[in-house]
């Protein structure tokens, strides 16, 4: 066999691997697309998703009765392969590309066209029994096409970020009851405040985490609006009538997912709201697990001269030159995700914003940009939950400690005193360097039993 | 009347101008906080915001029997008049501010209990028997009044935001009707694709914006879910049992709005998931207006050198020296109040990821962006639709004329002819400067009858 | 008086106030520009820079013979008044703008002519004598003008700001001084590092400002090369040979400043690179004046539940519930105007990304965006400078038994004991919280007297 | 030979395969970040930046007579065949990691001592004779190795992204050249202005990309002061007197880099400054590239529907379903990468921002965002002049008909005709879509002579 077989299109002729699926055109994508050397097949899901969408859309042509059953049933085969996980490493395309995601769309349709030829006993090559484009893409275009791939992978990629935020959420609740009588400083401004449980702390971590999972589940849904049928610019040319609901018919039965033609395809093809939004939620996430983690390092740091109210687990030796130094290595890699998050954010939203009339140019960018961030963001999750909130323990006595000594239980006493005289005891116990409980004793403003309930720091909880 | 008055806090005695109903810490706030020189009182919601929760803890705590009903009747009516947009040149604190909006709640008690004070005939500054901590404050604090009146004013302020994108959307679907015989070429990446009609694309873009008023409308109910009860840091600590129910109610009969307290008051009181996303979906119509904006600046690009298929009224002379010029000075402006928006989304962010433990400290800033935001998004879409939109001419002939001259056309001759003749056709057309109309008739692809049914433009419109 | 003259313009008659030295094209832009109520004349700086640039020209003018030496005086007249501090309230238009700034030229151009008219003994309106196009605007447009006239603005208000930046940088540096002997723990990760002088800490501090006013410094430059003489688009139209060179020399000398003509004025008519970048070092500034802010409140935090090293001057009552908390309410205003001015950066880098062929449209957005950004910093620094750092106190006693009760002092024992020994002494100290000292005294691996000298925490400060 | 070796560390014994230069802490760093799965082998420089360092601290410390000569002879030869490019694939941990790049430092302290040992003919694991801290580590910190390494790995790099800016500016240049007689119209605000060359529309880009070359080359300077010597926190503990000072000249040896030891290095070792302003001029550089690509969109928008001035050479065909199409790919590439390249300033924004006390703990995501940012500009900067640039071709006759056709040309006459006048015959043109050239002829106001000399395009283009 010729290490080489050659091809041709709009631009002339081009040597094509001869053991290669893929054709011509991605042949000149991959050359003219060296860019972030990160190939699409890095995102499996994005691979899948274009399987199943040739698959449905051969079957709505079938169903058309506008594609031969054989050309159709051997194209079928093709993307139940690719579906599979066969072929994955045959789309080498680059994730940034110009072009609208023309290239990632025809690499699909020649892989495919040259597997099903293979299929059927002809030669990778042989376009005119199956044509990339007059069979694999019937009916489509890279403009329906395209979006609706990146929807249906970050829509299952999604499943998985959703699952490591549940497993995030157990176990900060399950640290919630563990520590639910762990007295401790509630902080506000980085100053004292007044007394919580670290249980507390806890719990209201998770029932946070548990908010960004109800609004992500909802983010979500915006991705189950397709234009499948739009074909170039979204009145449907070359594609039959009907077809948008048809081919969105067997998308949905093929994959499982609620899908449904948006109401107004050239809209739809233009948009890319849905695509900013969901990148918003994430954000929203990224923004306050970082939060957590900042307070994780917070809480535990130290040893001995810092706060040390908990203790991470120790991951790894924390210095090359200071010996026992152990450092908070997994929430800090958290926070840089974030940082990673918020910033896929903004060049998604830039790449929205460009958009021009009847397309958004810049979609490969939201694609790979969504991708990352998600698949991070559940890598980071994943780290964070077991490598580091099932291990936590807390330093009972000193959170305690710090409770009695503190000025905040002062405020427990206003209701009863007033605000300016508390204000006065305040200022005392910091000048003078005393307790509370000492100060209003020895002042007469109250009895010691009073002040003994009233003082209770298990008191001040809930109320 | 002396110039002053004399009035104490935790750090001193200070001087406050004798006819200002607040007192000696909104001075202190006055003085610490020179920044943006943009007071709060730029934003009246904000202000009446504040009166309605000071009414509505007035009542819970009269409901408790926890506040002398003369002076809870007096809070009431002070309230009521701030409500009714007096007394809002006495809220002078700088909008961007630290201590979390101690400043801005302690405002508003010293206004508030100052005109309580008059109103029960005593002079300013008797906080003996109205006192802004104790009896205004009472059952509050700053930590969940100032999210709290957050929510309330961004609420409404969005109603003017919805309606004016309602406004948008109307304006655009007219126009749709208005333009929907005008055909006219498609673009795909800056590149002549195939026929639509300008109508088609008027009413994508209505579309486009209706699907935001519907996002908008579901992020608005984020707001409505409240911390008021949770006092310092969410344990609801010297707030009488139950109070987060109780307040809460009133505060919702007395808004109309659909308040809820939080599942969880501590996760509430430190958390500002809600903001970030409401801003990530300003953000989104930002970017989507934007687009719609350029859009219009370029099919309005000429007169005689650009794309030129629609006029936007002109509204100013474009330029000091080149007479007769006339700009796009409205899509113009409104975009840069998108960039503004997207960089205040920013801002947002930031602030809201350096929230520490039990509360948010940069919550003033995200306050002001969030308003400013919403605001300047109302203020241009009004502007947009009024001063641009409604104004529109179509250059129909123009418009015609690029469509006949297009080699676009071909695209509806593959379903005919296969993808690669049409490809070698268009080529043929590009490098001939001809009209793919006589290149099919003259090399005998198709019979001029065939030719001129497929080739009809019309017929190319809705698949 | 009638209450109202009539001028008109391109697009027909309009009314314009009898008393008001702007004309009809401030009046349109000031209906059109309805967005953030912010006029242009909130910045002083940036209408004075408009009056030097039209005296400047008119000098030119005159040099070359095209402007009749009487109606020059005038403009110069006029120009030196708006220079020193009058007529500013005659400019009202938005600072938010479309129309590239043609508005805000205009404006200038039409008080500069009724006010000349004024001193020629004429009435406003009478254009055919003394004509803001013809006359004022002279071998200019809006398109050299504009971005020369923030130019100017933002250099004089770098000047304020990095006087507040050497302001900082001494109060820090004294207090460095002040606290030379106060021994400390270094902190790295939030965790223990070794001991350090809380000096060395505000020292470094100070170094790293120093760097950012050199770096100011540096991007000031960018400023000085302006592109007067480019007129339209930069070719030169309508302005004589030579103009450039001749119009920046007068401005220079007006000035004082070391303006020069850019060496391409169609690239420079077109490029907002100096824009981005100046922004760019500000946000530079910005993130890392939070960075000592955030520290500033991590050392100041407790005082009883925190690390409470040094004590912030407190400013006003922290809480309106919780008495005798103070808040550092002053760093933290300090990171919210941190954020806002890297939110700034991103909507100017929009702007300037959305220039498009000869011209960035988008300028207005820029000025407004550099100008608050620059004001704002220079605000809080102030601020910084004279409510904080100055006031700061040190807790010598904590910092010292810090020091001497860390695990950290154990590095100084590597060159010694070697790192895996001292990791066990570390491992052993951390579990029986002991201190290093005993340790390795009891264990026997180093005389009292070596241990004591090695372990001085005085040693350990430089190498 | 087993498969494994066993090692241990501060947290006990674990696995290390036998045959891995890496060791135990490299081991617990892969199981830690399973993160962005692109390990920092992904950076050649950056490994070999480690090479560097390690080398020259091995000669400093030979220098001090701190190490033994043989295994300091050892641990050179093993840095020169990392330098040379081997041993690379033993650097796995991911790019995105906690610990402050203490992780990738110990990784390279392991590869190190472990070849070492082998060239010693000892085995490795065998740390008593060459240990990872004691002596490949010696003197040294992560602190100081690490933020050195990003350094010089990013000032290399530099290098490349500097000639593809020369290149790409000097493409830019020969088309200018080229096109030095094409007279076009040039654009404002998307509306026809007055007259330009095409050339001096290439000549503008060129002069633009030179500016942005200066720049990058000031700001490259800013990667040559560095932090070695400062050890754990800047105090420079545990290495020898004037340790910064000869661990520089060594390192400014073997690099030919003009390296300086930094003035402060408590500052320097917690500083970011730098890695912002850099990533600010990489800002820059991204957004006015970006600027230039929409430019070569707009002017080659068409071919029979758009402005159709230029050509860009066709890299591949532009649709799956519109056969002939031909889009703009490359500019369209290259614009992502700038969003991207914005995206990743951001997140630099963030770490940088982020950064406590003592270190900035964020360092690793700077590094990767650093230097992806400038591999995928490098990349696409030469794909654009390469793919792009250099095919380009005019389309003069179109070019010239815009300008014979345009209003804009009226502008040459308000010298003569006065600003108002040319705005009537302006506005005449344009109602009754003449031409300005009959109009001032056809009503008398200048003669033939005067018009045609004053009218002719090309006495507009140099003012």
């Amino acid at each position: 066999m010729d290490a080489w077989r050659i091809e041709h299109d709009l631009l002339g002729h081009k040597q094509v691997p001869s053991d290669a699926y893929y054709g011509v055109q991605t042949v000149r994508a991959m050359e003219n697309f060296v860019v972030s050397n990160i190939p699409i097949s890095q995102f499996p899901f994005f691979i899948q998703a274009l399987g199943y969408i040739k698959k449905a859309t051969a079957l709505a042509n079938l169903e058309y009765k506008i594609l031969d059953p054989i050309i159709a049933d051997a194209i079928v085969t093709a993307c139940d392969e690719i579906i599979g996980g066969k072929l994955h490493d045959q789309f080498p395309v680059d994730a940034i590309q110009g072009g609208a995601g023309t290239s990632t769309n025809m690499n699909a349709n020649e892989v495919i066209a040259n597997r099903a030829l293979e299929l059927l006993g002809k030669k990778r090559g042989e376009y005119k029994i199956v044509h990339p484009n007059n069979h694999v893409n019937l009916s489509q275009s890279t403009n329906d096409v395209y979006p609706t791939s990146i929807r249906l992978a970050a829509s299952w990629m999604l499943n998985a970020l959703l699952s490591e935020l549940e497993r995030f959420k157990q176990a900060l609740e399950e640290k919630g009851r563990e520590f639910h009588d762990v007295l401790k400083m509630g902080r506000t401004q980085l100053q004292d405040a007044i007394p919580m449980t670290l249980g507390q702390e806890f719990i209201a971590w998770a029932e946070s985490v548990g908010e960004d999972i109800e609004r992500m589940r909802i983010a979500q849904t915006l991705l189950y609006e397709i234009n499948m049928g739009a074909t170039a610019i979204g009145t449907g040319l070359n594609a039959p009538k009907g077809y948008a609901e048809v081919v969105t018919r067997h998308l949905a039965l093929l994959t499982g997912l609620p899908l449904v033609p948006s109401r107004n395809l050239i809209m739809a093809t233009q948009d890319s709201g849905g695509f900013i939004e969901l990148s918003g939620v994430l954000k929203r996430i990224a923004a306050k697990v970082s939060k957590i983690c900042n307070d994780l390092r917070l809480l535990s740091s130290g040893p001995r001269a810092g706060i040390n109210e908990i203790n991470l687990p120790p991951m790894q030796p924390g210095s090359s030159i200071m010996p026992g130094k152990v450092n908070p290595v997994i929430p800090e890699v958290v926070n840089q995700v974030a940082f990673d998050v918020i910033g896929n954010d903004l060049a998604i939203t830039l790449a929205a914003e460009a958009g021009q009339l009847e397309l958004n140019v810049m979609e490969p960018l939201i694609a790979f940009k969504l991708f990352t961030s998600i698949n991070n963001l559940t890598n980071v999750l994943n780290i964070l939950t077991t490598r580091c909130i099932t291990g936590i323990t807390a330093n009972k006595e000193r959170c305690r400690e710090m409770v009695e000594n503190s000025i905040g239980l002062v405020t427990a006493l206003v209701p009863v005193l007033g605000y300016e005289l508390c204000s006065e005891i305040a200022k005392k116990a910091q000048k003078t360097n005393g307790s509370v409980y000492r100060i209003v004793l020895e002042d007469g403003y109250l009895s010691e039993a009073d002040l003994t309930r009233i003082l209770s720091p298990e008191s001040m909880l809930n109320g």
